[in-house]
């Protein structure tokens, strides 16, 4: 039988709602902070025994119907010679800010077996394990990772980002696409070696108006999902307060539109194509809720999908670091049985 | 003759469209730049013949429709007691930040006169000065200003906010109630002082999803511009990331929904009511582009609304430390002469 999570993010049938969380591999489980204790976070993924037993801890504790790789959208800049470090508390500091179209030349396509073996090591070990629990690859959106670059790190207002694309267009197109290029090159490489479905996070998308997004985003987001359509499986296109966009990201041409907490879930299916799948979308701070009021949120999320196909329950944002993992074992089992 | 800022805010004809923008006082005037080198932020707030000059600076230099007091939200909690620093470049920080039903009683009500005088006497003073142009008071929205108190200064994730309103909900009211209740009071007291105009910055409500929204913060919204109904001005109610919001913001009660970058204008219209009057909504961002770009925008937001009456024209957020003030000079004139 297909998976639940395969069979949502194909539109077909289930007998349960499959879920799994956005970071549910690292940050709250303790198991995972005993690693940390003793390795750094890309320590950890270029080290694919570590990064395996990181990426199975929360599929043991919670029965979650989804493996998502333990890495960061950062690797495969870092895997063709970006100095960029992951430095907890901030996030991706790029040593040196992208500033200039000369800038475009410290890119270069992605050689996934030669630029990041370890990912491709991890899911290949992580297939193995999983047994018929399918494994997530993922890779970030063009928007996000262009911002990382110019910005330097993590941005309130991505003004840097937003004025290099109103101030040199061309320049900013040849970095998305540069950009989505390599994330394509990293996603099939995770499928060839054996992850089932793939996810493009472009978490900070949805910090442009829908004119901005069609026209500085949507042609590179369009390449990479057609690029990723050839590979049959299901694929999955993520940000944060994407209101505003979500029919855009659909345009791009994944199976599945992820949605944040903001968007009651019917009123994004509304906006939605009848044959495009939903993943989402209960607000991560509910899970630091008393236990009635995660119910009710489980609840109240199931309800608006109203029973139709094509759900993939999920938080709308990744799940907090001060988030008590039991709470997530009962949303489990809630969601498999409401 | 009505000056068209106060006309657009109540839905009547003008023969241009008024604009003002979101911090137009400080941050990327050189005028105020110098002004700070000598006084900090709270200083000057407290010292009327200095927030005068620091309010009028960007009327004389832009011609904008509206003037601004030159205040902060957490202006009135300072002036009932609590311990709170506006940190250059951080924002609020609260020295002891809320964590249980007890902290309410360091909330007391709101005797503008005594508690804040100095506000009031920069509003008089500026009244005089500047004759036709309105000056707008202003005040914060329940969920941000409770935001400040419970997470100690400005958050990322507001779960320790969203933690204390499910947790605690009867707490989380009488929180909301009270900092209502204190905007209301200040709001009045700037009115009867000659404020023209009052806009409630509820900036971060956009954090929650609708329905979270209206159990825990339109109660009190509600209360605040039933309050201010009375007062016969224009009133707006603002808040960023509000797309999914916008129809409970404006069932609040106010006269004027702002609009953030994200809502393109017509569509939010389209969500809001005939009589209600919207506010915005430029990318603050391309106010950092080349002028064709900065032009663009504005022609595009102005026909976005499409000639319609009630419209008040502003960026969707503050404006940008870096922005150049010869740009805001030039979308002040395109706005008034398209």
């Amino acid at each position: 039988m297909t998976p639940p999570f395969l069979a949502a993010g194909r539109g077909e049938p289930v007998d349960r709602t499959p879920v799994w969380f956005m970071r549910q591999a690292g940050r709250s489980l303790p198991e995972y902070r005993a690693v940390r204790e003793r390795h750094g976070m890309l320590a950890i993924v270029r080290a694919p025994e570590l990064a395996v037993e990181v990426t199975l801890q929360p599929v043991r504790r919670y029965g979650v119907d989804a493996a998502i790789l333990f890495s960061d959208i950062i690797v495969p800049l870092v895997g063709i010679g970006l100095d960029i470090e992951l430095e907890a508390g901030t996030g991706p500091v790029v040593r040196e800010p992208f500033r200039s179209a000369d800038d475009l030349n410290r890119l270069r396509p992605l050689d996934p077996e030669a630029d990041v073996p370890y990912v491709l090591e991890a899911v290949r070990l992580l297939v193995k394990e999983l047994g018929d629990t399918p494994l997530i690859g993922f890779a970030g959106g063009p928007f996000t990772l262009a911002s990382y670059l110019i910005e330097g790190g993590p941005s309130k207002t991505y003004a840097r980002t937003k004025a290099l694309m109103y101030e040199a267009p061309d320049v900013w197109g040849d970095l998305a696409g540069a950009l989505a290029q390599i994330a394509l090159s990293s996603l099939q490489a995770q499928v060839a070696a054996g992850a089932q479905a793939v996810q493009v996070f472009d978490s900070w998308a949805g910090q442009l108006s829908p004119a901005d997004y069609t026209r500085y985003v949507l042609p590179a987001s369009a390449e990479l999902f057609g690029g990723l359509s050839d590979l049959g499986v299901p694929t999955i296109h993520f940000g944060v307060g994407t209101g505003e966009l979500l029919e855009l990201m659909e345009r791009a041409g994944p199976s599945v539109v992820g949605v944040d907490w903001r968007v009651p879930l019917d009123a994004a299916r509304a906006r939605l194509g009848p044959e495009t799948a939903v993943q989402g979308n209960l607000d991560p701070a509910r899970c630091l809720a008393p236990w009635p009021a995660v119910e009710e949120g489980v609840r109240d999320v199931l309800a608006r999908n109203g029973g139709r196909r094509g759900h993939i329950f999920n938080l709308g944002w990744g799940v907090l670091p001060q988030t008590d993992p039991d709470v997530l074992r009962r949303v489990v089992q809630l969601v498999h049985a409401p």
